[in-house]
């Protein structure tokens, strides 16, 4: 088909020897007999093989990939995960459906364990000092797989570790808030040990806000009401539903931060400038260890004190009071003290990305990365390895195509599997700090699915707006797993959607914070991300997330009795994105839709001005130049879609197709500032950067104005929210600059 | 003949109107007649083109331009400025020899001036409080082009007003040493003001240096030894000769950063963010005021106190004394003082840049870009209207052949005339903050022709390793002006030269610092730079720059008698400049060798193995991974420059040639780290930031040794040293790995 293609441009045979010493010297993988188009030819999205991949992503190839990467607990570094950086590399080395080739990257990253030979313990000491009672140090072996030497004991990675012991008060999530109403009740927290529960803030603020009020040691558990929507008894949780067992215990990462703790801004290479750990920041500061709900309502449920407000009630089956102490009616007396003894210890461990690569034929300098993390805190069936699952047969269906020979796409495809994201985004960010330049300069997209299936209602997305378009045209094509015969888009809008200005009532994507490792790729390079998973129908179930999230409960059978039985959800999830995949690397013009940043542009001047404009007015701060700068954007955006579909009409030449698909691909860089927020660590997107501030608008000007709301005019906050609005303003009015036609001052 | 090509390659008559609309919408100004070129077509450099242009840069009208350009002072933001921004828009806008556009940008910039109301006056004061002596006031009216109202009386701009008044001493360059060696002498420096002397620092270095020991206010003047030869006598200056006359003063700024000073990052619109005066930092502390020497020689000659040492000795024609105060014996009582009232005052301004484009045919996105200040301290002919002569008369053959239709380039050509540049590269610096992506992501280069004849003797270029090469070869081919028949490069290589290990004895560029609006370019984009001139016989003057340097002296008759008689001197830099856009411009390959950076960063290794070696052994640093970086980079850089050779060979498709084109270009960006040197603003580039160590290697590792020589082992200076040497790796890594085969990975 390709060669008709080339014959049909009526380019001659010396044309095509040339093209033939190109493509051999740099497109075509030694031994491979694809077939070699013409680089100028305008080689597009090939509808048939697009058929082809979607046909041959089943589900029970998914089905056996995850029973594989789940066997066995698989904690970044540990033997299983280089096991599997191993098996990762044989699957994109095979000669039948591998990729044109395929390398691991290892870094030197400071990770957090729990000792082995004192493993952390919270007991109930009496008064004469002697345990009285003592908390489960693991969880219950109900299905077989929670035992073991694999299964690393729950516990808060690069919590310090320490021995505290003090009266117990229940903090709910722990956010500063929860501290001040604990004050305000007149509870002295000075050497207290607080327990909270998960949800509200990151994990690690629990500790933070704690030790600011001289809170001694931080017990972390999940309530029932907030992940098993109220049930906690064994009959009603795994094994016998998706719901947490109460010896289940979340683990996770405390970092404030991502990227290797001792290298910010510098690959984690051996040789890397590491900091003296003094110098690190963004450690929890004060011992803390999570728990199971059931050693929780041992605590919650004898707690003395007065009774806690209402929304910090949960579902343990008793009242929650605010402590301090155990009443004296209850199991312990009254003077007993809780004992938090942490032996986590920090550790320079080897930790590998694994990247493989199908080279482009034509613009084999133009990246769509693919990504997902490897590493698990237990066996990781759900989180990350059904996301693993999706990637090994995706780039097993495009490799069988490219060694068959019957396709090789435009650009060039990056599989990426990243190590210690679990600890914070680690693998991914060090790929972006040892080759930041090279990224940024050419990755048309990046393109995450972690957890690829939470649970089977419908898809759910998270994107910058130049993605959505493909997305949609995508989803539009897929049939929805489940009953009734609706695309994945038509189900989807039922879930989530919103009414546009321009489209109507669509799907709405939601946006990209750090909670996987689009992270880095977005916030640090500004290259346009998603994140692609199945999720669930929130009228069914108020879970915070999946319930064994992070617990040795997340096995294959969880996922393949409860998760997604058949596995459809996880076919979906591989049809959505290996469409998307095609569609960024196969397109002839980009599917980058950059006049879908206007919405975003609008609402976010619009909040500024309804929520901010009053306040900005007092203090003489016009939005006068926002205003015009986000019109100019709408303009040019406009006016650069107008260009192309002119083009599409025409039989355009790939040099200026190339040039066009260049605006729209380093589009998203121009909103970059490594300047614009010095202290936030990697967060250079002037529209993406975290939002403390409650206004739903640019997030510098937003957390600007929080600061500055109390201060006077004239003073520094204030001068803060002026330079921010500049900031944003020359962001705006650069990117505009970059739609233009490129020959115009 | 563009069309030939076209047909040689067989398109078809649909294709050709496909084209049609395409170059019609993008690449044609409108009413142009140039021939459509093939976007496809792999137009190359065109000899006969570059023969025309060649010939047809005459110095007859660079003559003319410069006569008309240097008519009156052109101080930044005054009327006659903004007349020739006028002239500029018109010359870029004429139908016969114009561009395809140009319009000129103006930004609100903060700007310093002398009052006019009341002249900044240096007075020495008698004992009774009575005046004493006055210097002058003025230049001496010595052409009838010193008077005048538009002639800005000598200042040094950004000094603030004052009018302290204490004991004259003399403090040579006013370097730190030169402040120590005072006191070393016993010499109390409170209150006192300070006679210093043009050179060893910078300007504003004067003030500052001499703030720190208490001095109140700081003299300066340009000593006859340092820009006469030693010559000083009326009848042995201007306008008998090239020196300076006695009452000459060299004006200049006296901030120490570059940029509008209240908008660091930000492009000086009006409603940009600006800085409260009180946060502005780098103006000179105390004070400060230029004389000419006649007025230094009447303070200096009666100095009292101890002989000053030999290097500070100049050729006043009498004995240097060190002061405090003036000896009995000389032409004022001993206890008279010095009076320095300086009445200068900050004042925002408009200031414009003017853009010129010539759309490429094939690339309009990728911009050569050649510019050169416009501003003048008074009528400038050779400060800048030397090289604005030249930058009118290439844009005008360019652009006549452009409306002919004869040719148009394959990349856009930029044509910049800077504003504001005198007081700190202002204008250059405010356009690369405006439009820093766009720019940064499409600028193949920087030619930068400020001052174009300093005098006859020989070509000097300074500029980064991948330029070099393009500079020879449009060298070899143009015949120098002066005796003999040798080409500009077999004339330059007498005068500057080096040893190179890979071409043997070739001409020596320099390298880049920030004395022209080359800077933002190199330092803060990242962009491959250059600044071209012809200059001195060193052998023939010592003169530190041209003796009437920032003067009133500085016009068109003391170029036309002094400087370039018959301007063969300006016609050669037009003539290699006009080259080097072409080759540029239009060479299918870009002419970038970025291989000749393996050099450079040999030579920064060896500095840093011979120099730091020993020392950073003993604080058990090494230098491994460094020359592990260094030897990847010239592997790298070796198998790209032959994968070029073996395409050059065969008949390469465009789309391969831009991916290659694109690794060239966007080299230089690889060794940009905006988080390497936070206080260095606008500072990036880890291998051309500024050096203030001694040795001569990657300027961050020799600062921050220098910094931690005299420190103990594991001090937050030796972890900097460690810092900075992991900040050089990555950069030289990541440079490598934008060289390698881009599907490699």
């Amino acid at each position: 088909m390709q060669w008709t293609k080339v014959l049909g441009l009526g380019l001659g045979a010396a044309a095509l020897l040339g093209l033939g010493i190109i493509l051999g010297h740099f497109a075509i993988p030694k031994k491979a007999n694809s077939p070699a188009p013409s680089i100028s030819a305008p080689q597009d999205l090939d509808l048939e093989i697009l058929e082809t991949v979607m046909g041959q992503l089943d589900a029970h190839r998914i089905r056996e990939n995850l029973r594989e990467l789940s066997r066995e607990p698989h904690l970044a570094s540990s033997p299983r995960d280089e096991d599997l950086v191993q098996l990762l590399l044989q699957r994109w080395k095979d000669p039948e459906s591998g990729l044109d080739s395929a390398e691991a990257f290892t870094y030197e990253v400071l990770l957090s364990f729990p000792s082995q030979e004192q493993p952390n313990v919270v007991d109930i000491v009496g008064p004469t000092g002697d345990i009285i009672h003592s908390c489960h140090r693991t969880e219950e072996n109900v299905t077989g797989e929670q035992g073991g030497p694999d299964v690393i004991q729950p516990y808060a990675a690069y919590a310090p570790s320490g021995t505290p012991q003090g009266l117990l008060v229940y903090a709910n999530h722990g956010t500063e808030d929860d501290f001040k109403e604990l004050q305000t009740q007149g509870i002295k927290l000075e050497g207290t040990i607080a327990l909270t529960r998960y949800g509200g803030v990151g994990r690690g603020d629990k500790a933070v806000n704690a030790a600011k009020h001289g809170v001694a040691g931080v017990l972390v558990y999940t309530d029932p009401a907030d992940i098993n929507d109220g049930l906690s008894s064994p009959s009603e949780t795994f094994p016998n539903s998706w719901y947490l067992p109460p010896s289940g215990v979340e683990r996770g990462s405390y970092y404030k931060y991502f990227g290797d703790p001792l290298t910010p801004y510098l690959p984690a290479i051996p040789s890397s400038f590491r900091l003296d750990l003094a110098n690190v920041s963004g450690f929890p500061p004060i011992p803390t260890q999570p728990i199971g709900f059931q050693d929780a309502r041992d605590l919650l449920c004898n707690l003395n004190g007065t009774l806690a407000p209402d929304t910090w009630q949960g579902a343990l089956g008793c009242h929650y009071r605010l402590g301090p102490g155990f009443r004296p009616d209850g199991n312990f007396s009254a003077d007993s003290q809780v004992n938090v003894s942490v032996y986590n210890h920090l550790e320079l461990r080897n930790s590998s990305n694994v990247l493989g690569i199908i080279r482009g034929a034509v613009e084999p300098d133009r990246y769509v990365l693919y990504g997902n993390h490897r590493d698990s805190w237990v066996h990781g069936a759900v989180d990350p390895s059904s996301g693993t699952a999706v990637l090994l047969q995706l780039s097993r269906v495009l490799g069988t195509l490219l060694k068959k020979g019957t396709w090789r796409p435009r650009r060039s495809i990056v599989f990426a599997s990243w190590g210690a994201e679990e600890f914070g985004l680690i693998g991914s960010t060090e790929f972006t700090e040892e080759f930041f330049n090279k990224l940024q300069e050419r990755t048309v997209a990046y393109i995450n699915v972690d957890i690829a299936v939470f649970a089977n209602a419908t898809l759910r997305v998270q994107g910058t707006p130049p993605v959505q378009s493909v997305v949609f045209s995508a989803t539009k094509e897929i049939r929805s797993p489940g009953p009734g015969d609706l695309s994945i888009y038509d189900n989807w809008i039922r879930y989530f959607n919103r009414s546009s200005p321009v489209y109507g009532l669509v799907p709405s994507l939601g946006s990209l914070g750090a909670g996987s490792d689009y992270a880095p790729f977005i916030h640090f390079l500004g290259i346009s991300s998603m994140d692609i998973a199945y999720t669930y129908d929130r009228s069914k179930t108020s879970a915070r997330i999946y319930p064994t999230y992070h617990t040795a409960f997340d096995t294959f059978d969880y996922v393949d009795k409860f998760l997604d039985p058949g596995f459809s959800s996880h076919q979906a999830v591989a049809r959505t994105a290996g469409s998307i995949i095609l569609r960024l690397s196969d397109s002839f013009f980009l599917p980058l839709k950059v006049s879908d940043y206007s919405e975003t542009l609008r609402s976010f001047l619009q909040a500024a001005q309804q929520d901010l404009g009053a306040l900005l007015e007092q203090h003489s701060i016009s939005l006068g130049p926002l205003v015009t700068a986000v019109e100019k954007f709408e303009a040019e955006a406009a006016a650069l879609g107008q260009r192309i579909s002119t083009l599409q009409k025409s039989s355009p030449d790939p040099l200026q197709v190339r040039m066009l698909n260049d605006q729209l691909m380093l589009l998203e860089r121009s909103f970059l500032n490594p300047r614009a927020f010095p202290e936030e660590r990697y967060y250079s997107h002037v529209l993406w950067a975290t939002r403390t501030g409650s206004v739903a608008t640019f997030p510098g000007l937003s957390n600007a104005c929080s600061r500055a709301r109390d201060t006077a005019s004239g003073s520094e906050a204030w001068a803060e929210v002026q330079r921010q609005l500049s900031i944003v303003v020359t962001a705006l009015e650069g990117a505009a600059a970059t739609l233009r036609p490129v020959a115009d001052l």
